[in-house]
Formats: C-alpha cells, structure tokens, sequence
C-alpha cells in the first residue's frame, strides 16, 4: 500500500500523483492500492502546502519554486478566463474556490467556473503531495537505480502540479487541457548509495469538435515556439507523445489535435527543466485564448452542438477509461468532485451515429486515426 | 490471449463474455488479452448462431435451449416496450436490429429503440459467442477441476446472453439493466479426465432517480417470487450480490436500488438452474411494465430533470469504470456500438452538485452506501 498525504489526480482536474508517472514506466505492473489520508477543507488557501523549512517564502528549492510556479498559472489562467467573461457579458462569472490540506501534509486548491456566457466548465486545480511509494514502484520507476534498492524500505515522495481542463460553450471553441507536475523521491531507506530522483510531467491538447485549421496551427505553433527554445527534438517527442497518450482505443480515435505531453523527463539538468516546464504553463493562455476570441460568438445551430455533445462523450470516455490521473485517483479516494472535474458539464451517446457526408467532412480528423503535421 | 468469437460485453449492452465469469473467481488475476475476431454484418439475424448439428431446430443440448430462450426473450421484450410507446402516442416508434456473425461461428443482434414518448434510449441484445480460453483461465473458473490440467492445452469455450438498459425519459420512471447468460467449455485437450464445465451468470435491477417505495417494493417482489420458486436462499443471496456489484466504490454509492445479481452459479443442476434463468428472464416485464406505466406520464419540472441527468452521470461512471462486461468488451475490441448502448443519451457532471434539503429526502437512499430490504 501506498500511503499519500493527497491523491486527487495527474490529469483529470486533480492533479497530479506522481505515481502515475512511476506506472508509465512499467506497462506490466498492476496498479498499487493506495490509502489516500482524508482532506480537511480550508476556509481560504494557506501561503503553501510545503511542510518544513521549505515552507518558508524565500525557499530556493525545486519543491519550493514549483508549488509557487503551479500556484501562480492556476491564478494567471483563472484570471484570463474570467477576463474573457467579463468581455463577453460575463461579468461576475468567476472561479469559486475549494481549498483543502491533509494531516499528513500537503492540499490542494480547485478552482472552478460553471454556467459562463463563454464557458460551460472551466477548472484549474493545484495540489501538493506528500506520500510514501513501495520500493518495487521505485525500482520500477528507475530500473536504472535498482540495483543497490532489493532491500529498500518504502520512499517517501513528494508531487505537485497544476491541471486543467476548460469546456467552452460554442460548438466550434475547443476544449482545452493542460497539466505540469513535478515528482522527488526521498533517497530509499536501507538503501545506502541509492539516488534521489526527480522528473517532470506535463503537457497541453487542445479537443475541437470541429477541424478549423487555422487554430490548430495556432496551437501547436505556439507549443511548437516553446519546446523550441529548449531543444529541437522536445516538440516533435513530445507531439508523438500527446498524438499516442490521447487515444481512444476502443474507438480506434484520438480525442482531439494533440498538443505535446511528456513524463518522467530527467535528461536535462532539474534547472533547464524547471524552465520549461515554466515556459509551457505560461504558454497556455497565448496558445488558447486567441483561439477562444476568435470562436466563442460563431453562430450554431441545434445539429453543431448535438455534434458537439457526442464528442464530449467521447471526451468521459477517454478521461474515465484511460486517463492515468483519473482512473489512479478513482482507485486511492483522493477528492473526487477534484478528480471528475474534468468531465464536461453535459454529454451524450446516440446508438450508432451517422452523419450526412457533407458534415463529416469537417468532423473526419478529429475522429481518424492518424496524426498531422499541423507546424 | 484468447482468441473468441465475439467479445460484446456480458453487461454493459453488448452481452456476455464468459469470460468475465471466468474472472470473477480470480480477483487478483490481470484481464487477458483476447483478439475477437471482426464481425461481419448481415442483412438479417440467422435462425441460428450456433455451429454443427445443435444449428437443427430441434436440438435439445443446453447451448441450443439457451440460445432460443435469449432470442424469445429479446422478442418478448421489444414487443412489451413498442406496446408501451403504442400506447402512449409513440407508434411508429419501433426497435431497429443489427446482426453480425463471426467467421468463426456466432454472432449477434442488437436492437436499439431512442428518441421514443417513453423510451430515451433502449437496447436489448443477444450475443453468441464461440472461443478459446488459456488453461490457466480455465483452472481459475474451477480450482476443484485443477488438479488434473497443469499441462493442459486451450480450452474451447461457449457463451451466450441476452443483456439490456432501458432508460426512459420520465425522471420518476427508473432505468432497467437486465442480463442473463450461460457459459460452457470444452473438456481441457491434453488433460484426460479434466471435466466439461458450464454455469450461469445474470440479474434483473433498477436505477431510479427518485425513491417512490411502492415502485421499488413491486420490483423485488417480483425478484422474489421467481427465485422463491426454486431456492429459499436465491433471493437473499442474489439481493445482496446484487447490492455488492452495482456499487459505485469512488462515490461511495450503490447505482441503484438493486434487484438480483449472480454469476458461476452450478450448485444445482443444469436443467433447474435453465429454468431459474428462464423464469428470471420471464419476470422482467411484469416487475417493469407496471412501473412505467405509472409513471410515464408524471408531470417533472426542470430541476427534476437536472437531477436525472446528474444520476444518469453516475450510470456512465459505473459502466465505463466498474461494469466488468463493458470494461471487458472495450479491452476486447467487440461490436463498440453494441458495448456502449448501454449508456444514457444524455448526462451531466455539476461540480460539487448540493441540493437544498427538501429535494435531497426523496433522493438520500439512491447515494447512501447501504441496502434495504424492500420486501
């Protein structure tokens, strides 16, 4: 049993447990049983979920400046979303917030908008993680440390990040995910010589319902731009990486365009990672907001959103089937209304549906299975 | 990997993969992989699934009972709900049918009725399914028969089922799931002496959104009196079951309000526990019926409606997350339409949904992790 100070999820609206980035190395092992300690709601957020000197404002550590990185985008997106509100007839739409921390140490924070003139359900969460992994999900995580760790005892770790996902209204504005999260082990007890590990995860995809080349291009210009100040191969890594991870297999479709994603990256030094992960979340709002002015007032009819809804079905299918931070947070108990978040407010399955050849033709790309060049 | 001949679901709309069944005895064994092979479309449903000489009308074998009861219950069962739309204005309104056969031998039908005066959406499916199980899958369905299989081969295998979701539009008129299937293998080669096996797996139970006791006191009834029939312990043994698998373990909640639920039942022999699975199959319109009748018509307000969309919400989270048919039937790769038919057209995800007080009484017992004993 794993036992963690919080495990709302990687993905799915949660955040972020760590774990799931250990699981993607070993395809084979089955799901660890993890007790997840009870939250304790708090009235307002506290300064930080870090315990110890850490906790301290002036903190240098990677720990410290990721939990004030994750803190600052949920409060920078949430700001331009209502924004977008505001400018849209919205005014006094805004985020509610749900705050809350565990005994153990560590919280998290859920932001939510529901009900807006531009967004159906928009939510940004944060979490803190302070738990402890058995040592084969350490080994397994780090085949190349297993070595001197058979007689290790249990690691404590540490897991933060940020998750979103943003379901506008309009039938041809796209749903939008994103998730940056950070993971440390402790040095394995009764293992003397095992490292330390760290990695980063992450990623932004962008789901239309409809193909509108246009802002596709946009989107992955801009993921494009960030991973390129970095290094060359990041964006097309990572773009194949997205294309694979968001894959509804049992439909034979992607769920939507891509973007990049990535997890367990530890092949460049903790600082130049820290950077880019920095650069990918504040890409988030050049890359979709643009997007989102463009196509929030698009006139629809009843059979663009009734196209729209079966392609949010899709989208609980993959999250509820697939997605590694939801289905790991469904099984630890971490704060579920965190966790599901991320399913659209409304959804829907028509019995083999068929749509006329005109329409399909726009429809085509997001449901083939194949990936494009959009940069 | 198993290699069947079909692979819809035993649960989830589809039907019946015995090997399900198979999996239930070994909690801790992982999913096999199993390649179904593609179906193929016919114009219309073959008067047999069935191979060799059990394809002759008058067989009399287990396989060729079970296969006309399905059938005759499929038939019984759409006539019984197209009456219901008859007679509410709704002529016209009928199922449609879709076929297929494997190349390998069975095959199935399923038939759809949306869009409906009563019915939102309603699937009623009977599936064929000729496969091959690996022995170790065959020695964890009968740990007695073991023994004499270490160096046993494939074992061929039989499955068939008729499986069923009717969700109607009422909001005070409750979804019905029922499914009743029957598996058999082939003696294991190479292990002379290893016996044939076969059972029987299904239930009959119900979603409403709303608690009207009168509804749910009728509907148990009827459960009883069909099991009372034959065993004096069917009823408690299969309540309770039921309760324990319809439970949504992430929320806390149990689906519905139960009915009966049992599978690898063998314990008597093979022509009583046909006819229980018969007469549990014959109970379906009688425990139904009368309950849509009554509330068909109820006048709902919006709010009423929100409240179902919400509990139809939670139906996709158990089918997607829980339901071992359809979690089966997605990994396997079987006639997706017919998989998912079991979910709602429509649902909602509200964040944090709270209802005033006086709403929540009528919808407490629906959440609460507990089971009553309604007759």
């Amino acid at each position: 049993h794993w036992l963690v100070g919080d495990k709302t999820s990687t993905r799915g609206g949660g955040v972020l447990a760590g774990g799931l980035a250990l699981k993607s190395r070993s395809h084979t092992a089955r799901r660890p049983q993890v007790d997840m300690e009870r939250e304790t709601p708090e009235a307002a957020p506290p300064p930080t979920f870090l315990r110890g000197e850490e906790a301290s404002s002036g903190s240098s550590s990677a720990r410290a400046r990721f939990e004030r990185l994750i803190r600052r985008v949920q409060a920078e997106v949430c700001a331009a979303l209502e924004a977008v509100e505001e400018g849209s007839g919205g005014g006094g739409v805004v985020f509610r917030e749900d705050a809350w921390t565990r005994p153990g140490g560590g919280g998290g924070i859920s932001r939510v908008l529901q009900g807006g003139h531009v967004f159906e359900k928009a939510a940004v969460n944060v979490s803190v993680v302070y738990g402890v992994m058995p040592p084969d999900a350490y080994r397994a995580a780090r085949p190349d440390a297993a070595a001197g760790v058979e007689k290790a005892g249990p690691v404590p770790f540490f897991a933060a990040g940020v998750s979103s996902v943003i379901h506008p209204n309009n039938p041809f504005a796209p749903t939008l995910h994103f998730n940056y999260r950070y993971f440390e082990t402790e040095a394995p007890q009764d293992a003397p010589g095992a490292p330390r590990q760290w990695w980063f995860g992450g990623g932004t995809d962008l789901t239309p319902s409809y193909i509108i080349e246009e802002d596709i291009k946009h989107f992955h210009s801009v993921q494009k731009q960030a991973c390129d100040k970095f290094d060359p191969t990041f964006y097309p890594r990572f773009k194949k990486w997205c294309d694979d991870y968001f894959h509804i297999k049992h439909r034979g479709e992607r769920r939507g365009v891509g973007g990049i994603f990535f997890d367990d990256l530890n092949d460049h030094d903790q600082e130049t990672l820290l950077d880019f992960a920095t650069e990918c979340a504040a890409s988030v709002i050049p890359a979709y907001i643009p997007i989102i002015e463009r196509r929030k007032d698009t006139p629809f009819t009843e059979d663009h959103r009734a196209w729209q809804q079966l392609r949010r079905g899709r989208y609980v299918e993959f999250n509820l089937v697939y997605d590694r931070g939801t289905t790991f947070g469904l099984k630890t108990g971490g704060r579920i209304e965190s966790i599901l978040v991320s399913l659209p407010l409304t959804a829907r399955w028509e019995y083999d549906h068929k749509d006329s050849f005109d329409t399909l033709i726009d429809r085509l790309v997001v449901c083939c299975d194949a990936s494009f060049d959009w940069v």
